[in-house]
């Protein structure tokens, strides 16, 4: 890593922080207009729940254990700051994910469920929608549905981030924001009311609706990759464990295929990219799932170092809208985390949990779909939480109504077991406000050095893609 | 803030780090010896305990509530990165202060327990140690007893931190390595067996054992402050709550005027402050004093701003050794941390608790001593605590034997209280893996951007200091 900023930066670009920017007014960038100095492609990606606590877990799970070192991430590479997340004051400082990716989408504060509009449900443009205005191709490949909160705080304006279908319908209704949707959400894109995905075909796009398609992108046309009903599969239980790595490999493939074959000048694209499901295990204080989730977004960003090598014109920046589950490595007093049998899981602990019900528990079993040897005790604890499922149980994250009550038993017994072995701790099945890390690597990536709050983030990629912000 | 380094470090110094240097081998620092790119000055200053949620939560903690912005902390405007802390691998990746203050201290990372030597024991030079040897004057400033694990870890070399005797010994057999001690420790340094404040003294130093003190050191003595038999008093109980603030004012005049009166050449001064009682309210799952505690070493980074104005070639590296306690800002998945309540508080905890014990629990003197209004719930909760103290209260970190099961009780439930109006989240009495936050200012305080180990905070420092580092 060079600690020092490139000379051509230094020349092309002159820029003061007059602050960390943590105020409205106190971010001013002053950016010379150069078309030089500016990055022709910006792609954001977004560990939704990825707080400080999970990029270092990462690094700890993901380390080398036959080496005396412990290895350096992706993460580590790149590190710039942190980013404070709390959103409009209307909501107190702890934001949801729908207010925090508003702030990163719009430079603007807002409520906990806002999509895209301020405080008094007034519309405010996003830096995707500004992109497209430039002439940019664009790009939102997420592992939620493409209507999640995240991604739809880049594409549409609603008041609730629960109006599901209403922000599907905005997707087509108000314009095609983005050249390429790769995500969840046959449910609300394919309803008895209306078929969006025909709409989208009729338009011109081309469909896809598995992992296959993605190898065979038409050149000239815009896509919908649509995988699931509604979120993807949780990494570990996915066909592909790397599919968010996947999916932006064959977007950021298709962007710059898109551009060439476009009749107008090259203006690079706009990408927004989600781990969606890293805030997803949190709620779930699932230990197992998160780190499996980190491990997709880590491919996924080494992916991206090999794609700026190639086009140094790109900037990549990397944060977390907030951090999920009050999640520490270490509890109880104990001075210890263990990784160990963390990086040997082959399924979800829903998978883990909906097959102990379904099936006897004998040691040979179980010992199968950890891929762990457990003890004793452990069996004891799995066959008693099926036996005499609490009334306390976990809230299934799915909400499955079919699910039972012997399931969820042994799922929050099942992920008890692992945060024992790991010896995690969790406070919430909410969020929490601890400022995020902010991550940039590829063309102006110094700008996003040291404090900020995620409003600056939004109103820095304006500047970067040639907006004055004040 | 300035984004861009000054163009006199870019000519004056060369550096390069391969990466964020997690390994051993891969934080070399080539600089170059010209002695106007060092730093004359040096300070360290450790929040023990004091990871990213405590620099979060420290923002809304000092919000001015009149004001619509969230303003910026002293801690936002010098953000440069996250440091590791993890221990050599026989320790795992949790660490105790002794372990990580060494890391810090030396370059070198050792198991729990470890001061100032390696693990097979060996001794390990200090970065104070080397500055004194430079013909730097030394000091250090804490608000633990002077010879508790982090100060130890820079002064002296001992298998265990738990040896306070033997490490109080060490600091003036081992040959006096500091101009300048502030801090606690009567109990260690003037026992039944040996007084080493009379030894102190015969050697030239002055000795002080109150605040007042202070304000008239003699500009030509070296000097040795103890302010209570252990730890000082919490912040909140104590005759100067910014007794930190205070100390290092006069600790950084003293040492610039030693230097004055003193015969060799000027070549500055190392100084080590620690808010070494971050971390016992941590222990102690206490957010009220964490803040107190916060507030104390905010301001005295405030006054080290000032410093740096007037003394430009003087580095402030600031960070923590860990985290502690496992704090989350939010929890039981409740959206919402409110620091109201807490910024008004005047006793600490265990004053409340002992008071409450002492003396009648009734709406009128609860209210004072809280110097809030409390619930008629939160009255009952407290005589209920006092009435039937049940068996598995906290720990009382100071292990006061005479402390009584009430009073334990009502520790616990003035705490519970505390958490409840906040919405803080604990999981443990111990450390956490998390990386911890990295703040420089002043002269070369761009090389620590980005992310770093703890060692490569020492390895950084001793080359600032003018000591090849492989």
């Amino acid at each position: 890593m060079k600690l020092f900023l490139p000379t051509l930066a230094l020349s092309l670009l002159t820029v003061s922080c007059t602050s960390t920017g943590l105020t409205d007014d106190k971010s001013k960038l002053a950016v010379s207009e150069q078309a030089s100095s500016l990055p022709k492609n910006v792609i954001m990606v977004i560990g939704d729940g990825m707080g400080p606590a999970y990029t270092s877990a990462y690094r700890y799970f993901s380390d080398n254990p036959d080496t005396k070192a412990v290895e350096e991430t992706v993460f580590d590479r790149h590190l710039r700051g942190l980013s404070s997340t709390y959103p409009a004051p209307v909501s107190g400082v702890v934001t949801d994910s729908a207010a925090s990716a508003t702030a990163l989408a719009t430079g603007v504060k807002s409520y906990n469920g806002a999509i895209g509009i301020d405080v008094n449900k007034k519309e405010v443009q996003t830096v995707l929608e500004w992109a497209k205005l430039q002439g940019k191709k664009t790009g939102v490949v997420v592992t939620s549905q493409i209507n999640h909160a995240t991604p739809a705080s880049y594409l549409a304006h609603n008041e609730s981030r629960n109006n599901y279908n209403e922000i599907a319908d905005s997707y087509f209704d108000d314009g095609l924001k983005a050249d390429l949707y790769l995500g969840g959400g046959w449910k609300y894109f394919i309803r008895e009311d209306r078929n969006l995905v025909d709409e989208f075909k009729q338009a011109g796009f081309h469909y896809l609706d598995n992992y296959q398609g993605l190898a065979n992108l038409p050149n000239n046309k815009p896509v919908l990759g649509l995988f699931a009903d509604v979120g993807l599969p949780w990494a570990l239980d996915d066909t592909n464990k790397h599919r968010l790595s996947a999916m932006t490999k064959s977007a950021a493939h298709h962007l710059v295929n898109l551009q060439k074959h476009d009749e107008s000048p090259d203006k690079g694209f706009f990408m927004l990219i989600e781990a969606s499901q890293v805030d997803w295990a949190g709620h779930g204080n699932d230990i197992s799932d998160a780190m499996a989730e980190m491990d997709d977004l880590a491919k996924t960003l080494e992916y991206l170092e090999h794609f700026v090598e190639h086009h140094p014109d790109t900037l990549v920046v990397v944060t977390a809208d907030h951090s999920t589950g009050g999640f520490t490595l270490a509890a109880n007093g104990k001075y210890e985390w263990q990784a160990k049998d963390l990086r040997t899981m082959q399924h979800s602990v829903y998978f883990i949990a909906k097959q102990l019900a379904a099936n006897e528990i004998n040691a040979d079993y179980v010992n199968t779909l950890f891929n762990l040897e457990l003890s004793q005790d452990e069996l004891n604890l799995l066959s008693k939480a099926k036996a005499t499922p609490p009334l306390d149980n976990h809230k299934n994250i799915y909400q499955d109504k079919n699910t039972s009550a012997a399931e969820l038993a042994l799922l929050k017994q099942v992920k008890l077991i692992m945060d024992n072995r790991t010896n995690s701790g969790w406070t919430s099945g909410g969020h929490t406000a601890i400022d995020v890390p902010v991550f940039a690597f590829g063309k102006q990536s110094e700008l996003f050095n040291g404090a900020q709050d995620n409003t600056d983030i939004a109103k820095k990629i304006f500047t970067l893609l040639g907006k004055e912000v004040r």
